[in-house]
């Protein structure tokens, strides 16, 4: 497959200009020219050190969230998320979130994609999606308003929940890396 | 499969602020107060209309995009996106987009998802991604800053690129819609 559209010329930012807009949102607004010469103002949501989805299994279930879902105003079906600590590695936020908001430790996490971006037109932010095997109880405090709800599946209720057009189960980024870890798993080709 | 905890009393939002912070960005902050009693603030950004996204497929092929990430700073392997204008129909918005991002009109477009939700902790956007066949050449105009390229991918290199950990389509978003839409046309169980 021929991908080299890929490595296309970046265009030219000519200015940058960062501004922190409330308590949790910081926005940088830049000037681009294109290699066409076109030119356009882009604007992005800063993010410091990124996020991370867990993905755990404990061998016959996947074990997903119910969570406060501020944006939407609803709870929503999803997975253990969370984000990267100043310094701290992803794989260390991962099973560190696993044990704050589900009680669980991992002591096998493996990378579902080296990166998975959310909304890269906006959004500076990159999640790391980890497969969370080999689960075994440890609860450490977090800072959740109220104890997350967790909702046990079987790999074929995920596949129903992610095929089903009209199911519960909507979130991008859940649903990309329950795929991921589905197929990992050998229960999706 | 329980899924009664999605039904959990919702948050009371005791208060709204809601204010442009730049050009294109809207940010409201709420006041929460949770069924047990804990109190946060939360901010989301706002959105108007919602977005879509198209998976078009061409009978043998998937047509991906590669297309300028603002946020990310570089060319990014994706889907035809864009915001949904005011009074227009999610369905009409997809077929645009498709005329005017790669030139092609589909006469047939299967919704994948009631609802895709992007990042429902803190964007309000809801996306509605569609499976676009029985293409047909048809370009109109388009707000691009310089044209969009086209990449055709048969189902299996859209399924090597997925499940590859270290493959160049890490975009949240298009991976769920392409994984619907592989199944829907029975590339993938």
């Amino acid at each position: 497959m021929d991908l080299s559209a890929l490595k296309k010329q970046l265009p030219t930012i000519t200015s940058r200009n960062v501004f922190k807009v409330s308590k949790i949102f910081t926005v940088e607004q830049n000037h681009l020219v294109f290699s066409n010469g076109a030119e356009r103002d882009y604007e992005r949501i800063k993010s410091n050190n990124g996020a991370v989805m867990c993905v755990p299994f404990d061998g016959k279930h996947f074990i997903l969230t119910v969570e406060y879902a501020g944006a939407l105003e609803r709870y929503e079906l999803s997975l253990v998320k969370g984000k990267i600590d100043d310094n701290e590695e992803a794989i260390v936020a991962a099973n560190r979130e696993l044990q704050e908001e589900i009680g669980f430790r991992a002591n096998h996490l493996t990378l579902l994609k080296d990166e998975l971006c959310v909304a890269p037109g906006m959004l500076e932010l990159r999640m790391y999606a980890y497969l969370c095997t080999d689960l075994q109880v440890n609860k450490l405090n977090g800072d959740e308003p109220e104890a997350i709800e967790c909702v046990y599946l079987t790999p074929s209720e995920v596949k129903e929940l992610i095929f089903n057009s009209k199911s519960c189960l909507t979130e991008s980024r859940t649903i990309a890396a329950l795929t991921l870890a589905l197929h990992k798993l050998g229960f999706l080709s």
